[in-house]
């Protein structure tokens, strides 16, 4: 095993992380990583994120049960994004959707909601 | 054709896009745009990026001819990512691979370079 590459987390602490599913290879999601979820994301094998909203650690599906369990974390030539593949559980996206790029940029919906939003987050 | 969503740009005028490849669905790279870059890749075809280092609007693979011709912009559910789906010409990355997310967190290298980048990039 070779050593960890050191992640170039910038000025903010955070670095952009691009979640992609292992099988369908759909681009699931994007959210931010802090140096802890990072180290939180290895140690469990479940994808972690930094809440900018919430200001805090999170745990992906930790709430809804639609966990991300990791297969392989990468990371790109500047060492300043990450890439999480991934096995999604259930939806990623807070809208019922399986990602959250449902919507061309002229707004049409290209995906269906795939579990009822207001059932899962309460 | 529906209305354009609006983008939540920001504080800092930039969202994170990634670029997938229509074909193979790898994650090419993530890179930053702003209004003009997206304005230009809907205007043209052609991803266009805000390259924060040179602070200046950037075309995709005007100097590398590694041009990324658009099949689709995608938005994410909180219009703060952007999703460029696109038939790459070449590779991605500057370092020679097929996309820059070639190398595992454990710094274990994952593809072989498919061009010459000293050939390509002067």
């Amino acid at each position: 095993m070779t050593d960890q590459i050191e992640v170039d987390f910038g000025e903010d602490g955070l670095v952009p992380a691009v979640a992609q599913d292992a099988d369908s290879k759909d681009v699931l999601m994007l959210a931010y990583v802090s140096p802890e979820a990072l180290d939180a994301t290895i140690e469990t094998g479940f994808a972690h994120y930094y809440s900018r909203s919430r200001d805090e650690l999170w745990k992906k599906g930790a709430s809804s049960g639609h966990l991300q369990e990791i297969e392989e974390v990468r990371v790109d030539c500047d060492a300043d994004t990450l890439l999480y593949i991934v096995d999604q559980e259930g939806g990623a996206c807070h809208t019922g959707r399986e990602n959250c790029f449902y919507r061309t940029i002229d707004g049409e919906e290209v995906a269906e909601t795939v579990f009822d939003p207001d059932a899962v987050y309460e």
